[in-house]
This record gives C-alpha cells, structure tokens and sequence, in this order.
C-alpha cells in the first residue's frame, strides 16, 4: 500500500523530506509494547460495545499478538515512511488480516494513543527508577553499617567543620534518595490517568466506554476533559524534573566521591573494575564512573529545559511540537537508571581509609565548636562563649598547637570557667557521641537511622 | 559595636568589598517576620530545657518582638555590614537587652536556622499560591457558566478540528490548574519538616529538644539527618519545578487571549483597563497583559535551571552557594502569584464573541469526522470511512463547497450506505452533543464537568 | 588482544557494567574520518621529527588508509569494549600493522586528541550551516522577489499596527540569519586552533613539532597553554549557543507560518506535500513541519544548558564529565542544518495569498500613525497629533466606521488643519511608500534590500 | 496630568493592578541617562531636518539636560504610573516646558527608542566587562610572576597525572578570559548599530535622518529592516551568552580555589579579609567569595535560559514580553563585573603554599609519563613503553615504593634499555623542563607566556 493511511484528502504525496523529518518512528518505535497492550483492550473494549463483533475481536488481538512477537524477535523493521509507531502497526495489522484491521482506530486518534502509550509506558519506569533508588540506598545503608563508628571530619564550605560519623554523612544520602522516591511516587498519581476516549480532542460520537479501556490496563482514572488530555504533557516534565533532582543528589555524591578518591584526600579507594586509565599517562587510575554522572546531570537538566521550552507558548489542544516529547523523556530515564545502579555496584566495591579519615577529622580545629558549649554548659552565654573559644583558635594558630595541646593554665586565661574536664570534651568520639538532638551524627541516633532504613527498604 | 559576631579568631577585618559581596541582607530581610517567629520558638524550647531562665526567656522574647514592631514599622535599617537577616536581629537584639542575647543563639546555627526561615515562608507562600490558582480557577468557571452552550472550533495543529464548546476549552484549564494545585499540595509534605536541631551539621552536644520547636512552629516532621538538613534545598526547586509548570499553563493560556484578540480571530475583547495604548500609534489596543506574562514563564524556567546550576556538584554539607538560593525563590513566588492574580482578573473582563466563533466552528470541514463516525455507524471500517470522507472533502475543496451543500447523490458517489439522516450529522450542536465519551464536549458533560468544579472550589 | 590499551598498571579487569556505561564508540564514531585525518598528520609530523622512520611513517598511514576505507565501507563493527573511537582506531591499527601501530600514540593523548577531532569536525560543521543558512536566505529572497508590492498589516503585539511590505517582514527573517551567519564567522577562530601537542595537559618531552601537524591540517593557530587545551570546551558552547537563536529566529518564523496558514489568518498555503493528515480527521492538513521546527528550538535550548551545566565547576584539566559534550553537540548540528534546508524547501512552496492581506491591511485603523504624522507636517505636535487621531479612533468605533470613511466636517471636529489632501493620506499604497527613514518598508527601499541581499549571497 | 499620554483612543482608564504589573520604571529606570542622551541626539536632528525649530531644539535639549540633573540628584522620582522610563521623561519634559514637549517623540516609537536605549547601556557595558577581565587576567599574570618556578601536580580527572607549574595552571585561566574577551569584541558589532528611524515597526513618513542620530551617538552602522529592528534582541543574547561562559570560567577557577584552600590540599591560603566565619563554630573561616561566585555562575546560566525563553516563538514584530529582556541583562551585568573585580582583589591576597605543591608534585607516580617518553627516545615503541611503565607502577603499588626508589636493576626487569640516566628522569624540574612542546609548561614556555600576556595587556 503506497499511501497514508490519512490520504484521502491530499492530491499530493508527502515530500520525502518531509517523511523524514516528521518521522518518529526511530524513536517511538521503543513503545511498541505498550502501543499493542493499549489497542489490544481498545478492541476488548470496542467488541464489549457492540463496535467490533466477537470475531473481528479475535482476528484484530490475535494479529496485534503476532505483530508483538515478531517485532520482539526483530523480524519486523521500522521504517520512516510509516511516521510513527501507531501507524506503523496498524498499517501491518491490515496488511496481516485485511480491512477488518481498519477497525483497529474506531473512536480513537493518534493524539489520545500516544498519550496513553507514554503514560503507560512512564508508569513502568517510575516503578524501574523506585527500584533502581532502592538498589542504591541499599548500598549506602550496607556500607554505612559497615562503617560504623568511623569518624570522619564533617564539612561546610569544604572547611573541616566538626566531626561526624562516615556513616551518618551516608545517611544524608539515603534521606536525599527518600525524598526522590517520594516525590517519584506522588507523580505517579498524575501519570495513572488514561487520556483514552478523547479521541482527537473532543472526544467520539461513538459509543465507547473509557471506563472499560481505563480498567483494563489498569488505569486508577480516565481523565476528565478531552482537549486537556490531548494537551498535557505535565506528567512527563513533572518526571523529569525529579529525575534531575536525583540527578543533581548524584551529582554531590560524585563529586564526594571524586574529592574523596584524590591523593589529598586519600578518604576512599575505588576498585580498579570500576575505575579506568589514560592513554598516555601509565600510572593514572580515573574515577570515571562518579566523574561522567556528575557530567549526566547536564544531561538531564537540559531535557527539563528542553520539554519546558516545547510547551511554552503552545495554543491547545495537541500541536506537533509535543513529538519532541519523547526523546528527553527517553533519554532521562535510561540516564537515571543506569546513574543509580552503576553506582550502588560502585559503592560495594568502595574501600574506605579510615585511618585517614580519623586523623583529620581532629585536624583543623574541627572541637572548637565542643569547647564553646562546653562553656555553655558551664554557664556562660554562647556568643561570649563563641567569642572566647575564637581568641582560643586564633592563640593556637600564633603558637603553632592544636586546642587538645593546651594547659589548663592557657584555657583559663580565655574563660576562667574552663577545669580538667575540658579534656574529657576534646576527644573526637566524645564529641561525635555527644550529638545527640534529633538528626545528630551520635554513635546511637545514627545506628537507629540505619535501623528505620532497612525497616523502609525491606517494606 | 564594630566587629562580626564570628570574629574571635580572624585578625583582619573584612574587605568592605567582600561584606558588600557577600551580604544577603538586602534581599533575605524578607524573611524577617519567620525569623523571629523562629526565634521565638527556640527560646521558648531553651527555657524548656533550662537552657535560658524563665527570665532570659521573658527578655529575649519580648525583645524579639520590639523588634518585629520596629521593622513593620520601618524604623530599623538594615545594612549589609551585618550580612544577613539573621545576624542583623540577633545583633539587634544584643545591643537591645544586652548581653543576655547572646544567648539567643544557643544550639543553633545559621545554618539549620535559615533552611528555617525559607521553609516557614514557603509554607505560607504554598497555601498562597494555592488561594491564587483558586481565584483563577473560579474566574474560568464563571465563564465557562456564563457561556454554556457557545460553540467554538476545536483546535489542533492551530488548524480547525472539530466544534467543541467554549466552555470545555476553559475547563481544560481548570484541569491544568488542578494539576498544580496537586503538585503543591504533594510538595508542601517535604517543605513541612523543622530542621531546627541540625545546628551547623552535625547537631548539638547541648541537650535541646528539637520536636518541642517543631511542635511550636506547626511542622508535621523534624528532619532525620542533619547533615542532609542543612544542605538540602530540594524543596525550592521542587516548588519552583511546579511554579514552572504554572507559568507554562499560564503561558498558553496567555498565547490563546492574544490569537483571540488579534482582528483575525477577534473571538474575544479584553477590556480596555488590561489594555495599553502606543506612544506613535494613536488606534493602538494591546493585550500586555498576557504577553507580559507569557513573557515571564521565561523568568521562572531561568530560576529553576539558575536553582538546579547552583546545586550540580556541591560537596555536603552547607556550602555559600546556597545563598543563591533566596532571590530566584523570591522572584518565583511573587511572579507566580501575581500573574495568576491578574489574570483572575482579566478573565472577569473578557467579552466572548460568541457570534464570530460559532461563523469560524463550522469553517474548515469541521464536521468530516462525524461523517466518518455515522459511516462506522452504518456498518464501515473506521479506515475506509476515513478515507470515503477524506475523498469528499478533495471533492469539495475542488468544487469549492462545503460538506453541508453536496447533495445525497453526491455523497451517494463516495459512500453508498449514507443517506439522508446525514443532515442531521451536519449540524454543529448535534456533532458538539454527540460527544458524550468520559471527558468528551457535550453540554451535558460539559455542565457536569462544570459542577463538580464549583464543589471543589467551595471545599 | 584482551585488555586495554592502558592496562599495565591494572589487576582487575574493568567491570562490564562500567566498559558499556563508560564507552563513547556508540556515538564518537561519528569523528572516525577526523580522528584518522588528524592521525595521519601526527604521522608525518613524527617522521620529519625522526620520531618514526620513513618506513613506519609509510606503514601507519597505509593502515590508516585501510581502516577508514573498512569503517566507509560498513565492514569494521565498532563495540564497547573499545571504549572510543580513539582506542577502536589505535587497536585496529595495531592488530593490521603489529607492534609499529604502538607508535601512533608518541607524543600524544586522548586528551588533546578528541579535541583536535571535535575541532575538525566543527570547522566543517560550521561552514555546512552558513551554506545552509544561505540556502534558507535565498528562499526568503526569492519569495521577497516574487510578491514585490504586496501590503500586509504590520503587527506589534499580535495587533494590526502599520501596512508593511510582504516583502519587508521577509527580509527581516532575512536580517535575522544574516547575524546568525556573522555570529558563526566570528566563532569560527575559535574553533580554528590546533590543540595537538598538548598531550595530556603539560605539553610532551618527545621532540613533536606542532606547527607542523596544525599547518597539515590547515588550522590557524596552535592552542598557547596545554591545560587550557585539554579543559576548554568554549567553542562547543559558542557554537551551540549560536545555534540556539539560529533555532530562536527559526521558531518566530515557524510561528508566523503556523498562524498564517490558520483559517482565522488564511495569509499563505502551504503545500500539500510539505503538510501531514490526521489518523481520525479526514479534512486535516497540518503545518507538521513548522510546528516540528518551532518544538526543536526546546532541543538546541536544552543542549545549551546540558553543556553549561557540565562545565559548571570543573576543575582543571580534563575530567571525564568532557565526554557529555559530544552527543549534544552532534544533535544541535543535525537539529540546526536539517531546520534549515527544510524550511528552504518549504518556503519555495509556500502560496501568498494577496487578497487577503492586503483585504486585512486595511482592518483595524492601520492608518492612523500616517494621520498622526500628516498632522505633524501641517505644524502640530506630535503628542498633541496623537491624541487627536486616539479621540477620531473612539469615535470611529463608536460609529462604527473607518477612518477614510471619515468626511472632511468630521476630521476637522478634531483637528481643524486637516484638508482635502487627509484622503491622500488614507490609502495603504501611500502609505507603506512614504515609510522612507533607513530599513522602512517603501518599495524602492526594500527592492533595494532584495539587490543588496542578493548581493550578499551570491558573494 | 491624569491620563496616560496614548490615551486619546480609550474610554476606560488602565487598571491600578494592570498599571503596576505593566510597569517596567522600577527597573528600566537605570537607562535613563541613555534615554536622555538619545532624546538629545534625536532633536538636533529633527532640527537639522527641520521638524524643529531652533529654539524648540534648545528649549528640549535644556529640558532634558535639567531632567538628567534631576534625576542624578535624585529629587525626581520615579512612579509605576509613567509605565517606563521613557514616558516618564517626555511627561516630565512636558510638565517643565509645555507643549512643545509634545514634540520630542516626533518620528519615534518607544519600540525602536527602547532598543536604542539597550544598545547605548549595553555598549558601555561590554567595554566595562573588558576592563575587569582585564584586571582579573592582570592579578593572574602578577601571581604568574611571582610563583614562578613554583611546580604543583597537574591533575586530569582530580588525580595527579604530571608535575606543571603553578603559574602555567594560572596562565590557563588568562587564556580562557583572554577567549572571553574575543567573544566580547565580537558581539560588539551587532550591539553597535542604531536602531532609531524604525519607529514602530514600519518607519516614518516623516523626513528624519537616521544617519545623523546615529553618528551623533557614535554608532558604526544603522539597522537595515525596521521591522527586525524592534523585534531583535539577539545582542542581549549574545552578550548573555558570552557572560554564561565567562562564569563557567570563573566557576572552574573558584572550584579550585576552594578545593586548594581545604585542609586537604592545603595549597593556598586566602586572606581573612576574603573570608567569613560561621555563626556557631569559633574556628571557622571560609572560602565565601570562591563558593559565592561559584553559586552565581547558576544565577546567569538562569538568565541566558530565560531570556531564550522570552523569545521563542514570538510573532513579528515587538510583542510586550520582550520588557522581559532588561532585569536578566543588568543582573547578568552586574554580576559578572562585580565577580571579576572581587576576584581580582582576592588573587592579589592569597598566599601559595609552594611546599605543599612541591611535596605533592611529586606523589601519585606523576613522573611515569616521564619514563615512557624515555624509553620511547631509547628506541621503545610508545604503546610497549606505556604497558613496561604501567607494570612498574603496578609493582611500586605492590612493594609500597616510589618509581625513583627503584633500582636499575628493578627497572631492567620491566625494560632493559633502562640504564643509569633514568634517574636523571625521574626529578620533577627536569620533568617540567622538558615540556617544551607550543603550548607545554617548561619554565621557558611559561615565562615567554607571561611576557607576551603583559604586552597584551598593555596595548
């Protein structure tokens, strides 16, 4: 059959050039499944009506099956002339099985389908990227339960802050990764909504019931007005802009990852597997793997960027525009899955330095925040305190020692409340221990944390 | 008092450069009401504690109140000297009640204490919005009411489609907005968590209770890790993602008043208050409102690609870059709200040419798709009856008539089974009421669709 | 050969998992006749710098030869393990020449290397989209040429404003993409600088002669600091930022042939084979292409961002992150030039339809300004000749007529200086010829135009 | 003066709440010495062509000079009502010299009289950013200087891959500003055109000169299409663009700034001056500048998206969303200028650690590419030497050795052409030394850089 299936009113052929251009099979073709599950209750649907008689049911569903198989097995090629992946089989099932397959499109249009392939085909995936989250913080959870009880120097603004346990600046990860899964599962309400029966943007004089359709493919609502359903594209950039949350998290852990891993640093060992080397430099072991999703994060922001862009602006109710939809939204999937899984392989395979870690993590005066409260504790007012353990710091610096390596007999000279017991105070592990407000970096607070998180993950 | 509270260990004063480069005061003084109110809580849980006497406690929370009524008032100036909201109260209070408020910042950091401040804002600024989308939502509403029954051609591709009612294309924006009051009201649950407690990011040794300051400011949840507490600003940037959308919904919307009102479609007439005129040409009536705020969907997708470029890659915990934070927030906030207010308005102003719609519904075949629709009806396949009307309106476009003037001979020549009940099919109220699949433009569904509307809006 | 090129230092063998999410042979294959081109000059250079003999020299551009014509041909497969192009190419070299394809890689890096090839490719890129443009421009001209003389409204704010030239607002697409050209040209020099020698990131200690592999490959400039080299990937950006208002300017025009081509509008007919039909619609034909177009400005927009967003805080020199710049880059190339040659085509198809334009010239006082100005040569004011005309407008809309329907009793009620000569004034011909000032729209000044461009293009 | 002074045509006044949102005074306010300098320029030449008296011309030419007084000594103050800044100073100028002010606006519209505007500030502008790149690029050269002879480890992918010196890595960053610079200087000429004589859109009837305004504001061109001419605002564009870049740059740089001044690194030590403290912790002081400007390179990254936003698909010619342009454009300059000085002032205050870099320098076998290119100049090929070196650092790794701790004998077990001269190798001044390839790092390469980059500066 030489023509389009929407001809019938054109004198002329389309330019192939044109063909080309507009063409999305190369792409939408990776719907194909959900393209037949979605026509496949459409003609349940459709003979439960009274629209397609008991027979042409069979005849259509059992050539939609065929069709599944030999795509799946790759004997069926895609081509450009076909434009899409909606046209493309319903143009094989009638050459299959005749012009029964003409039925196939009763009360229907490209511009419901198509949405509903991508919600059906997005409904999987957000269950995929769930998993693949999970996956992760299971391995962050394994390895802070692992590490439990080293200390490590906590940051801001990458200056020695206090010290915390590895295992709790883990565990902000896990909570970063909860949130993403969270958010993740209130999209999902948006995407479980079938848009089929509004047809082109009207909805259909024929007496279809989306309900039905809706139903079967599992469908918990069918949206409530036509021309928005044709219109809306919100699920799929409400999807991505989780997915570049997540992706901007990954971004901060690879860049940890990356400090962590350099000879300064010296925090971490990545396993050889995981890491690769330089074509000129014999020695170099790269942290490739946490360096290109720190570079995918682009990767995703720019498709946010780019479906926000599509939309402005666009008069309803579907415009040809919204076929740039699927790229971005393919691409963001495949990123942030393979980003979550690669790296919770990664993690197992991370050696940590604890020697290293604990030795700077009393460097850089990081107690001195121990000492102001411990003047607190004695009495004296915070910013005096602040201020007192300050001159302290800046004495230490003049005379080149650390605030452990002080005498009583200086401390007293900044705060005359200070006695012995300051040195209980100057120990890292007392201090770690010490924090123990909700969401603090204790031995305790951090073990139940660990605890609640295999309880959310096994759940 | 001439020095930074912080001061104790620096030498150097400040380059006035860098106070002047570095100082978030003329903006984040925005926040100073939910800064005090943060205040005030935190007394409230120190005395609680015993960490401030019944007396401090009475001090500091009557100061921190003298000064809320100064700043209302106008009489205080902030400057950037003092950095930022938070330094300049706490300062404030100091040089107020003396060394007593010095205490004020006990188990506390900037830190926990502006993710506070932002999160109290948006707490407020969420249910804003919300009561903003509302407002709109009530103006489309009593359009969609007050002109029951207009028909209008349904748009795709910006070529005509098929009739549907005015009325359903206002309410496919009611489910936009809908849409949007769903993401907010999801991404309230992650703005409502304290993450007073966190302290710089480890917590603090001192034996504060951070569920009595949650409790006392209404959060539902305290943060359960602090270093992630203070690092995370996923929930401005979720915030701003749905903002993005809003102005997105907003911007087509805005396209759509503009094609309408411009003397070729001449569909609408916005009044002449939400006009302006042209310094040289003297018959100018422009529509600035809604291009103005389609323009503006421009500045809210630059926020959030400003918000996600300022988070890529940040090691944890707090880093300064989190002050860039603040000003596209800001801007996001009041841009959202008052384009949504405005355009609450405009609606309320719109005159509907009902005459010149229903001339142009008819216009451009319209109605091919029910001529395929009663062919189905006859018996035909969905395909072959697409085509049989395609081939009339070839016809026609040679013949230079339209689908209402061929004679039943003529359509006869294309499809034999149609005979004269096909006039009744060609009639604009008939196709528009025929439509009654889930979602679909029939008055019934339409007033329906309507209804339900109005309960949700009075809920 | 098993392992990796860069093996030696290696125990383990790279995780499966990270040799396919690392490789970039899938899509820097696109630069094989780049990376051989550039390896042959490196080649020649390390001949004439003794570093390989006659015969080597000999041997490895043979084989060289022989792998471009096998990649040409279809017969190499390229596949993951081979990590890039670069690595794909040296290995196959190797395996056809033996041990002597180890001498490839003397004095060189994969570093500077996929910068030289990058910078090949986008050299030709570059001057492919200035043809391109030019073709798209001579379109423009053409049709500029050919409705000579035919009178639109002018818009401003989508609002009739002023008669203009067809032909006028063509050539302001005209002027458009003759900066995008200039913008290109001047971003040219900066793609057309030789990063080879740079190795690594610290120069080479073999004795390579750069200027010699820069003036084989005909590039201008040798990069001045060999970290820079390795780390810059500004030219990327400058070019897709170039891209992004070529896709700007292109998604104006595509809007103006998307509004054109409506049945409200009905300026201009596209051709049928430039149009697609709807699979449930049997009367549509849709502007598929321009609407494709306008959604394709998202695209380049989002790879601009992505590329940004990559570079955002990198720290010197090369980090894998880099490898993010190819795919967009590839994609803004292919969006751009086929945009371009397309709407080339399109515009040579495109039907004006005068009548109409010239009918809707005259609509909605676009007269006025010239009434305005025709006050202003009898001795008034401007402002004052701007009022009077508003108050003529107000009343003609109250009385329901046109300006020139206007009697001379009538125009004197507001401006006693206007004589029989107003009528003159009154004719759309006049006026779009008395719009003489530099760039107006008077036929002699656009006819002007048209040589001038033409000029420009058949330079 | 009550109305607006394009008021004559409407009936109803502008709403308070339209008037307010419309407004752009508050901001647009910033040009109004380009406004007034263009208003002058505009009446000598509707003098010189005769649209004006001379004493009309001197008495608006006094006018204006009076209002720029006012308005520079502050006692003029803007409001929402005047809409903008242009209407703001023709009413003003009514209200101080009477009618005759009416005539200013003689043969101009705000559409090409804002664009002038824009091009005057934005003239200044680009020449002021040069002049801080410049100063930038001149602290750079003099550290450059200072250090010179200072070696650091170079790194690729954060790991040490080859000893460079300090000032080379510092001489990369002159490079990439000196690239920003050309980019500047490019778009220069697209910003240097006038755009007055366009009026609204179509040009004037009336005898203007648009040559002479344009001289006499020293523009090097006029704009050729009217309509394009209000439409355009690519030059905002382009200059964001190249803004973008130059804060990925300085991102880059304050990313290292950071990572150098960590305990870790230890390599630089920032001024107190530069740094601030921490509200909580007494021993903190904080790279806050570095992280700053870090944060804001997302703050122009926003603005380019936004303003690509704004303008995609806008219909020809100005549409009110291009009032969108001016808030991100004087941000973008802003922020960038003010980045560059303060970066200026802070380089000329950190103090490098030329120990530590040295130490380091030589740590991580960062002299391995050193003994392949030996082994290479002893006849090797570079692929074998690379696998021979590989194995050495994999033994190193093994036996916990350095490569310059291994005995000749040692290293003839991996090569047996290595003899005695190894040593001479393995020294990290004699590695730098030897970089002596364009572009490459040794002392003399570096010190011929810095001279030329000083006479670079100098002209």
């Amino acid at each position: 059959m030489a023509g389009k299936l929407w001809q019938g009113r054109f004198r002329e052929a389309t330019s192939k050039l044109v063909e080309s251009f507009t063409a999305s099979v190369r792409f939408d073709q990776r719907l194909y499944r959900y393209d037949i599950e979605g026509s496949i209750a459409h003609c349940k649907m459709l003979a439960q009506q009274g629209l397609l008689s008991r027979e042409e049911e069979d005849t259509l569903i059992q050539g939609l099956g065929e069709i599944l198989r030999e795509i799946e097995r790759g004997t069926f090629v895609f081509d450009d002339a076909q434009e899409d992946v909606h046209m493309a089989i319903e143009q094989l099932l009638i050459e299959k099985v005749g012009e029964v397959g003409g039925k196939l499109h009763t009360g229907r249009s490209r511009n419901d389908q198509v949405a509903l392939d991508i919600r059906l085909f997005l409904r999987d995936e957000i269950q995929g990227v769930d998993e693949d989250i999970k996956d992760l913080q299971n391995s962050l959870v394994e390895q802070a339960k692992a590490n439990l009880g080293v200390v490590m120097p906590g940051f801001t603004h990458l200056q020695h802050a206090q010290p915390v346990l590895f295992s709790h600046h883990l565990m902000a990860y896990y909570e970063m990764l909860r949130r993403d899964r969270q958010r993740l599962t209130a999209s999902f309400d948006r995407v479980d909504v079938s848009p089929l029966g509004s047809a082109a943007l009207a909805g259909t004089s024929l007496p279809i019931d989306s309900e039905v359709t809706a139903e079967l493919l599992g469908f918990s609502a069918v949206s409530r007005n036509s021309i928005d359903a044709v219109s809306d594209r919100d699920f799929i950039i409400e999807f991505t802009s989780g997915a570049a949350l997540i992706m901007m998290h990954l971004s901060r852990m690879c860049e940890e990852l990356i400090l962590w891993s350099s000879t300064e640093f010296d925090y971490i060992e990545l396993s050889e597997g995981f890491c690769t080397g330089s074509s000129i430099m014999p020695q170099k072991k790269n942290p490739d793997v946490p360096e290109l999703i720190r570079g995918k994060s682009g990767r995703v922001y720019g498709h946010l960027m780019s479906l926000l862009t599509v939309m402005k602006g666009l008069p309803l109710a579907y415009n040809r525009d919204l076929q740039e939809d699927k790229e971005p939204l393919f691409d963001t999937v495949d990123t942030v899955r393979q980003s979550l899984r690669i790296l919770a392989r990664l993690w197992e395979n991370v050696r940590v330095n604890k020697e290293r870690m604990e030795k700077m993590a009393s460097s850089g005066f990081t107690l001195a925040t121990d000492v102001a409260e411990y003047l607190v504790n004695k009495g004296m007012g915070f910013r005096q305190a602040h201020r007192a353990v300050g001159k302290m710091v800046r004495y230490c610096l003049e005379e080149g020692k650390e605030l452990e390596q002080m005498t009583i007999q200086e401390f007293k000279g900044f705060a005359s409340v200070i006695s012995e017991d300051i040195h209980e105070i100057l120990d890292l592990k007392h201090s770690v221990d010490s924090r123990k407000s909700v969401g603090g970096t204790s031995l305790q607070l951090v073990r139940e944390a660990i605890t609640r998180a295999e309880e959310e993950l096994s759940s």
